[in-house]
């Protein structure tokens, strides 16, 4: 079974190809900023997700402080198209990204993040180049493991590395709490904060992260800011984690059914060079088919997705076109360059992933 | 420990960053395609490894007989730079793939695959469009479960739809064996060709596919030429199915130690939004780094690389570059809009990844 949308979208721009629909986008950007306002945090989206400008202008719009980045190229994109508040989230580092930072200053008021000395060191060059200070929030790990210093004594130390650095403002803490996590975030955040001020500093910006912790919004005492990312598409990991219902995903990748060999198994034209390897944590199959919902997509070659129908009572034929709701949606949209907006039944046009690829 | 080269590539692109060193690509061209010659089976490689003309083309000037694609839009660009004997080893069906292809008709010699008449069906609809016979082989499956008719009955009866159907010529048979699936794929291939001989018709191309399958080039009696991807490049992959060495690896992902918050552990720049989550058939870590094959690239977050240094003697610094062999080079490079060109210790020059992201 084809609807006639996916039917016109297949004719009109071939499949496979991701559909976002505008109407829930919008409602999905005012929810969560609704949720950041009434918990008196401010909300800074992860542009990962969609890495679109004007995405991030529009939820911007709707209330957004500013936007979070993870690479220096994304903010590249987002500052170009006029957005001038941004946070990048992640340890950078080294001569050319240091060059491109200074740039960027000029452009856009810049914060950026660092878990280590040598990371710090390099900043000031971003800063010497531009000519103005730079902010620098210290990354805190609470539980993740990813970056950022373990302990609030490392913290402090490194909150006092950056206010000694010349051109470099020591701007505050940067929190990715894991879910069940908050009162280790809490006690980590209160100790650093404590001992920043004894030695004359303080924390402005105080940033948790991550859609899935939207449930968690406010419950560190003293956050004055939160980035998530995932919540203007969702996916299967977002509905896993229980801050959004299938209604609420608004991307959905439009596939054919290319090949049906056997009774229990057929072919999709979406592989992992479409819907990745990505299983969203310990998923069950690599995305959700509407129609099919049964259906498990098993397994993937590039350009092939393996279709295990054994439990589906109705079975796709060959042409069918079908709407899946991907794992993990940040990483499928990377794999665009551009995604087709709806609205409902009607087709609006094609919306460029501008900042899509750039890994640098 | 980070190499002069990778301090260099570092300082002039930043990193991550994918590096080919061409020696290493021409080497690799020139070996495979000598075994081709000497086991008398025609080479065309397929180039949803590069996704580059330029590589295509020296492939082509090595000796090999023609490209595979898997998607339109990546014949599309192939075409475009004027390589004109192109395989779509895929099912293509539906209006607009169709106008697409009888476009491409006029500029290349296409053969397309089918493995049911649904795809028949809608391929006269190109050749229609472009007035010319469109070669069609069918897709035999002998073993993979993927696409492919399941039986020679199926595939005497679909290579009979196709010579009926007006603008269709059929053109043999396509294959890709499992590596221990030879014996059944000869018999397969035995059967359905007495079939279509017994109704007067003949099989001009007999395709096997895969780079692991190297090692059974020629094994197929009645074949005619072999799809191999990978071996341009090579990964962990190919190394673990013994048909490369680790020197034969011409594709390094170069990645900056970001974060070593703590003693047993660091953070790379490259997540699953440069390496990808392919395991590649289950690999441990997701690639080897040179500069310490002891670490291990645990898990991924979206530009986060998680290492494990647990049983590392040597440990890199934050700041260090290292260079990593991916486990499955062809989705890594299909994240990249282009990549490095090293001979040696000299930097040869950017190179476009020109079909990056056709997927349609």
């Amino acid at each position: 079974m084809t609807t006639p949308l996916a039917a016109r979208i297949a004719r009109e721009y071939g499949t496979p190809v991701a559909v976002i629909d505008m109407d829930k986008v919008e409602r999905n950007i005012a929810r969560v900023q609704k949720a950041c306002d009434e918990a008196g945090v401010a909300n800074r989206p992860h542009i990962k997700t969609h890495k679109s400008p004007m995405l991030a202008k529009m939820q911007i719009a709707a209330g957004a402080r500013g936007i979070t980045c993870q690479k220096i190229g994304e903010a590249e994109v987002m500052a170009e198209a006029g957005i001038d508040n941004i946070l990048i989230s992640y340890n950078l580092l080294g001569e050319e990204k240091m060059a491109r930072l200074g740039a960027l200053q000029s452009k856009a008021h810049m914060t950026v993040a660092a878990d280590n000395p040598t990371v710090v060191a390099s900043l000031t060059q971003a800063a010497a180049a531009s000519g103005r200070p730079l902010s620098v929030v210290v990354e805190c790990d609470t539980g993740r493991k990813r970056a950022g210093v373990e302990t609030p004594a490392e913290a402090i130390a490194l909150a006092r590395k950056i206010a000694d650095s010349k051109g470099l403002v020591f701007a505050g803490f940067m929190l990715y709490p894991t879910e069940t996590g908050w009162v280790e975030a809490q006690k980590f955040y209160d100790e650093a904060l404590a001992g920043v001020r004894a030695h004359g500093l303080d924390a402005t910006m105080v940033s948790t992260g991550g859609s899935p912790n939207l449930k968690n919004l406010g419950k560190l005492k003293g956050a004055t800011e939160h980035r998530p990312g995932t919540y203007i598409y969702n996916d299967r990991m977002q509905v896993g984690a229980g801050v959004a219902s299938w209604d609420d995903c608004a991307l959905n990748i439009y596939s054919t059914v290319v090949s049906r060999a056997g009774a229990d198994r057929g072919i999709l034209d979406a592989g992992s060079k479409t819907l990745t390897s990505d299983t969203g944590g310990g998923l069950d199959g690599h995305g959700l088919i509407l129609e099919h919902p049964e259906a498990r997509i098993a397994k993937f070659a590039e350009e092939h997705g393996f279709l295990d129908l054994a439990r589906s009572n109705t079975r796709p034929e060959v042409g069918d076109v079908v709407r899946i709701v991907p794992n993990h949606v940040c990483v499928v949209v990377n794999m665009m360059d551009e995604v087709v907006m709806v609205r409902g039944e009607e087709i609006v046009g094609l919306l460029p992933v501008a900042a899509r690829g750039k890994l640098r």
